[in-house]
């Protein structure tokens, strides 16, 4: 560390003391988060816990022109929380209190370093329901939710973070405290700032509080795992669905080879499944009435007959259930314990799907690669795991960002974009001017300016070098 | 008309001959909307008929420091259309096209100038449904509704306006034409546009296509008038059926005298309300199954025991259900025909509704003013109509704003703020700073700078002087 970091740290354990970390085990761990296998190693780890402190840290930070990487629970997909020029991580963990579960409203109002498993939980006491529930629900914060709009199973019926979010507390990069918004359900009071911070990685400002909207918390649900003998048909029978007019709570796609891992990787997992069985559907409808859930299930089963499909799984049970959601939660930690990986996040219109696998398949011909397919067929959201294997270090550096930009190019064709609930981050701005031209990329900088002028809160990401 | 309007006008009828129109009569037209009795005349008002069109206005007018103010409808109630510095009003009238109705995807993509229940007609006759149902919809166009982020009585259940909208095509001000983002349901690549133009009231760009998202159309609905003995306790019952666990799809509130101007400004409509019925809730459950919204209304007439109602009536078909609708449609034209009048647009969370409530009539009591209250109890959006009555000028002029003042301060306090899906347009500004302190306005200002630096497109609105 040179001597000017010294002197910020000087000044960083006057504000905070043992909370301001700079040993070398604490910037290991936040050097990284579920992003490939990349590292960059942080000056110093700060822990604030009060939006006071954020406040002090970012005013100090804004002075001497520190750079500042906030970090949640580092469960990001595209490496959003990287500290690519060093600095500072500013760490979220320490706030971490559900500050009102305000039943009467049907809101919540929560720090960002709240898990979300735990902020479900917790509602769901009172009998609401926040839905996002991004795979990684069991440890990563609310707050890196809502600075990704994390989607998960539950948006193709409940939307993603975004549609609950009403009103944030803001700590911009010059220490100025603000609230984006009110927190009521309907708002046509100036510009939309608080769906502006949703999604922006950090870039614009510190989150220090979240007011989510809640549901009343649905009393039952069903759940089916349907076996296919041709993928692309899988993703047909999306379509399919909800052409029938049912929206279901879960509408899930795994190709064969995402489930033959992910059962190899966890034997705990006991689910039949086939030789012959090229893809999975798992479908889930959720309610308050049983009678209707047993419509909507009969009505799925119609559209299903006209489909090649294996016998259907009901799952009988809670522990089945548990099963089944377990099986799909765990497929990218298997794909990934297989092999080095890169992993895409593309989305289209949900009845592009069947075109979007193909594309991801014939493309992977072309340049020769293994790809593992899985994620929200129901959103049109494919998660795309392009596995190393034995390819060349070579390909993987230089040849593979040919192939992804052709995959890219593909999917923004069908209508779709380069991410649906991961984000751009680190690993994926070089690959934004595909989805945006220079027009559109040059007023989503300005924006950037606006609020960090200096660009020194969370510099080298969503933006193309 | 002075000589540089003149040489633009040559150029305007150049590029588009008569639809480039400057007779008296339709710059008068165009001079106003259904914001009080408020009159700004234009220079010249355009009706393009192509994005390209649209383009070539903008790029002429950014050139030569043209102001351009857009105009839908003029069925705005905040005076986000009026042309208050003259110059050009573009007007989207003749970009009245639904490009595609994708059955397949469940969306739809429109030019702005389609009246909403037109929209909402022609997704119907597929089996879909776009439930943002402002009081206008049957003359409203859906780019307004955009522009303005509207409500209306579905937003209860369905949400509003921005929970629709997908992409955006946009001509900026200096003419160069971009879409927002794509047309997915969950989206994490980059800063949301999207929502950044949705209630930005035409100040940032031109809106000449919107991609909307749609639902499966529900096949039956059940509606209930309540009459209540005490306005706040209907108020109060409001939020006692949402903690019942019951989502209604509309759930409209109308104090005494909000029904009976309505009564007798329309006497076609025939609906039994006695002299001792202080408020009314008009309560409409949806869906696809008849005996789960017959259990829905058994739930909510159980909240509704507890309560200090009289007897309910139940709509026993759908010319009834008509006439209850279209009385509470009509109460804004019922009320402003029976005086001048100024309408706030206050929303807070939910159950701080009765205070809200108790808040106008003190307020009104203390500055010696009548109000007539309704509107969407159920998002907590009430509409506030102050009658001018017999107050002096002077008073309406220079007293009521400081009463408006008051007003917006509780509303704010409460949680809430100053517009729930009117939109700030030109005669709320004033009262921005209630809202927002100077570092959040100074952030909405230069977002708005990226996008117009000359300041050229509607100037005057959102923001105060």
């Amino acid at each position: 560390m040179d001597k000017i970091a010294q002197e910020h740290l000087v000044f960083f354990k006057g504000l905070m003391s043992e909370r301001a970390v700079d040993s070398d085990g604490i910037r290991l761990i936040y050097s990284s988060d579920e992003t490939e296998n990349l590292s960059f190693v942080p000056d110093v780890v700060l822990f604030p816990i009060s939006t006071e402190e954020v406040a002090a840290i970012m005013k100090y930070c804004d002075k001497h022109d520190v750079v500042v990487t906030p970090a949640g629970a580092r469960t990001g997909l595209s490496g959003g929380m990287l500290p690519v020029e060093g600095g500072v991580v500013l760490s979220t963990q320490k706030l971490n209190q559900i500050l009102e579960i305000d039943d009467k409203n049907h809101q919540v109002t929560t720090q960002p370093g709240v898990i979300t498993e735990v902020l479900q939980k917790a509602v769901k006491e009172k009998g609401l329901f926040y839905p996002p529930d991004p795979a990684s629900k069991g440890s990563c914060f609310i707050g890196g939710n809502v600075s990704e709009n994390s989607g998960g199973p539950k948006a193709v019926k409940y939307g993603v973070t975004s549609d609950y979010v009403l009103n944030l507390e803001v700590v911009l990069p010059n220490g100025e405290v603000i609230w984006t918004g009110a927190n009521v359900l309907k708002n046509a009071t100036g510009y939309n700032l608080t769906q502006l911070f949703v999604g922006s990685e950090g870039t614009l400002g510190i989150i220090t509080k979240i007011v989510l909207k809640l549901l009343p918390h649905p009393t039952m649900d069903k759940l089916l795992l349907v076996p296919f003998f041709n993928a692309e048909k899988a993703c047909e029978a999306v379509s399919a669905i909800f052409q029938a007019g049912v929206i279901p709570s879960g509408l899930e796609f795994m190709e064969k080879d995402a489930i033959r891992y992910t059962l190899n990787c966890f034997p705990e997992l006991s689910v039949p499944v086939k030789e012959n069985h090229a893809a999975h559907l798992l479908i889930e409808v959720d309610g308050f009435d049983e009678e209707q859930l047993m419509r909507e299930i009969e009505r799925i089963m119609e559209v299903l007959e006209n489909f090649p499909i294996d016998e259907i799984l009901f799952a009988e049970s809670a522990a089945q259930k548990d099963q089944l959601w377990s099986m799909r939660r765990k497929v990218g930690e298997a794909v990934k314990a297989y092999s080095v990986y890169k992993e895409e996040d593309t989305v289209v219109p949900r009845y592009a799907l069947p075109n979007l696998l193909k594309a991801v398949k014939d493309i992977g011909k072309k340049y020769g690669f293994q790809s593992v397919c899985y994620g929200h067929a129901g959103d049109g959201n494919l998660h795309v795991n392009i596995l190393k294997g034995d390819l060349s270090d070579e390909f993987w550096e230089n040849g593979l960002p040919v192939a992804i930009s052709e995959l890219f190019q593909v999917t923004v064709r069908l209508g779709g974009t380069i991410s649906g609930e991961h984000g751009i981050g680190w690993v994926q701005k070089r690959y934004m001017p595909i989805a945006f031209n220079s027009v559109q990329l040059a007023l989503m900088k300005q924006i950037k300016r606006v609020f960090d002028p200096k660009n020194k809160l969370n510099p080298g990401k969503i933006f193309p070098d």
